[in-house]
């Protein structure tokens, strides 16, 4: 074997040449341990951002950097536990609906997850506006609660993937952020660590995503199955639709008000049909279901209220008391300055609309206002008449101008005279 | 003007978009200070080297390198001051030469000139093979030297774009050497501190050049013409042949002697002819000769023994003693194989085994054996006869296997039965 040469490695890359494993791994290892410091990992960052990483090289990086901290395997200790991720969006709640209704058809689900920034939401922040929720637990805790509940989410341990930690920190002041391959590598690093069975990916297209369009978000999709390659874990993905918000509810406390609305059977179609359609997959791809099984299992799940009665099982197996969640100081409504259809949402100005409001983070510090959010009574694609009340601004602290937080909103919502073909909620599934 | 965003500069040269000047200026300006830290730079850096630079953005980043430190302005001191940079070779000593011939004709010269570093050899090392020779001059000492002799080559002081040795440094760990704008501003905003009225550029191309096509070598010359624009120092280039070592010294001491030799008329003709076109072209930037009498000039000069009368002056105005120059230990000769004619030497191989006599760096703290180098007896193009002494190894110690020199010499030395097209020594002009 050649001699490790990190000149060599990032002159290669530089040119746009491929990176041989033992480099790759080589590089990870000492730059975790600080042997390789930060400038030269981001030189290696940027030329990785531009230059771009073969399928071979994203999938060492993947496993390197999941090799720099703890694994799991929890797959080898349940016959089945299924995991999801989600790339995140405004009023993306599937995982707290999810969750327990994958673990009422009898499949042990778990998440590592993780907090928001910028403009999407984070489940754990969404749980966490449950009083007394304990969304940190150790490995032991996090086990306990799978085996009391069958499902449980918590935020991913110290242990977990540190490089992706410094490797993250790093990317974010070096500008390369935006990289497929490091994105990639980044979510899979931590997301297999805990060794599930079987993840379902939800990779959000449109306007609020992190991809805007679906072929990118079909590359992003693509790029995240094949890094998981030879992991143990088996992959698929679903292209969903982020063009809008997703449910009625954007925020945290309102975004659990509405997960147990669709838990009741009577929450918004949108996430009851996205949250349905990775479920679906996770049930089939146990083993112990074929694909009309699983959509009967589910439906019975739901009517019979088992899917609730989980959730409030899960809730209560982290700590959490749903009964007592905080409510807004105060709802300003926004009406439609005139008749017509809703016909787009920059889904992404209203995510940070929501930052805005103190329901999530501009910087990995700030405090979320848990009660604060929006509330999108109407949705693209509606017909309103001018004076319909199209949304309320839910506000956890009293004192703002409710005619700017108004004009604000309808900054990002645009009317028009004619209904347009709505885009459809599952674009494209991959596996 | 928009805030300054060292993310949003980061991100842009990603995506391969410009800087605008004052990002540039900004961002050099607080790297210089360490208020941008390291692993900033070096993403901006591997970003430049992979996506490149404008001539613009070349220029401002040159400049802004140059306002770093110093600026001697000599231009608005001396009626005319000249300057000339080499971009390295083997057995380059164009500026020895250069340097009393121009003065011979009445024109000021001054170089703040570089040690070598890795297969091309270093002006000021090559000058302090001389006994007292001393290199490091003041800006006073600068001043008086030109004074006193016409002529002065001293080493850049610390004062000196500050900007670019804290820059270097990290290129030289970080991947980003090989960068046409990157070498391009190193390289200008140290000639233009000294503030010139004109440059001649000495750009190399072959296999003893840092650039081995003559397109490359072309378009390094233009990109280093162009970030002088607007600096006030008229900047011309030749590209010159590096194809063969030029001469027939290379090392230290031997080509100081061979320095005297073509200033007493008799040295190697591709030393004299290289060094001539150039001096032709700073004697007519002076705007007091044109090239006929330019070219009558230099003749004079060199047959008058005026020249070499000058580089006595000169080296005694730095202190130097030319007639106690360090010898070989030992001198080992290396015999033509075969007979027929040497067809291609390669030339950055000729310059690494000087580096490993001892005559060169492979690290900047490493000592220099003034003694030792090669004698290119003969050189590419020439007709030889099997046992006829083709070259010398001079070493400055003793104790070496001569065999294996004589092996390690052969090795990058071509013989052929024909003789082939020479390539001209001076291919192009560029102003």
């Amino acid at each position: 074997m050649p001699e490790f040469s990190v000149y060599e490695i990032l002159n290669r890359k530089r040119r746009g040449g491929p990176l041989e494993p033992r480099e790759i791994e080589t590089f990870i290892e000492q730059y975790t341990r600080g042997d390789i410091p930060d400038y030269q990992m981001s030189a290696l960052l940027m030329a990785i951002a531009i230059n771009g990483m073969t399928a071979t090289e994203m999938a060492t990086l993947t496993q390197s950097m999941l090799r720099s901290g703890e694994q799991w395997h929890l797959r080898d200790q349940y016959d089945f536990i299924a995991d999801k991720h989600s790339t995140g969006g405004v009023g993306d709640k599937v995982s707290l609906v999810l969750s327990p209704w994958v673990a009422a058809c009898g499949i042990k689900i778990g998440m590592l997850s993780g907090r928001g920034l910028g403009h999407t939401g984070g489940t754990l922040d969404k749980l966490e506006a449950i009083p007394r929720f304990n969304a940190r637990l150790s490995r032991k805790q996090f086990e306990r609660a799978i085996e009391e509940s069958g499902c449980v989410i918590s935020t991913s341990t110290e242990g977990i993937a540190p490089a992706d930690k410094k490797i993250y920190a790093l990317r974010d002041v070096t500008g390369t952020v935006e990289s497929l391959p490091l994105i990639t590598a980044s979510i899979m690093s931590k997301k297999l660590a805990m060794g599930a069975s079987a993840l379902i990916l939800d990779v959000k297209t449109g306007s609020g995503a992190f991809m805007r369009k679906v072929q990118d978000s079909k590359a992003l999709a693509q790029s995240l199955i094949a890094a998981a390659k030879g992991s143990g874990t088996r992959v698929e993905a679903l292209i969903t639709d982020m063009d809008r918000p997703l449910g009625v509810a954007a925020g945290n406390a309102n975004e659990i008000i509405e997960t147990f609305e669709v838990l009741k059977g009577h929450g918004p179609a949108d996430v009851e049909e996205v949250t349905r359609a990775q479920a679906e997959r996770l049930l089939v791809m146990s083993g112990r279901y074929d694909e009309n099984s699983a959509r009967k299992a589910l439906d019975d799940a739901l009517r019979s209220g088992r899917a609730l009665e989980q959730a409030y099982k899960w809730i209560a197996a982290q700590g959490g008391d749903p009964s007592k969640l905080p409510e807004p100081r105060e709802t300003i409504e926004v009406k439609a300055p005139r008749s017509g259809f809703i016909i787009a949402i920059d889904t992404y100005e209203a995510g940070m609309f929501t930052v805005d409001l103190g329901a999530g983070r501009k910087k990995v510090d700030d405090k979320i206002d848990y009660a604060s959010g929006l509330m999108f009574d109407r949705n693209t694609g509606h017909e309103v008449r001018a004076g319909d009340v199209i949304a309320r601004i839910q506000l956890g602290t009293t004192g703002r101008d409710p005619e700017e937080l108004r004009r604000r909103f309808l900054s990002f919502v645009k009317f028009g005279d004619a209904p347009m073909v709505a885009r459809p909620l599952v674009h494209e599934h991959l596996s």
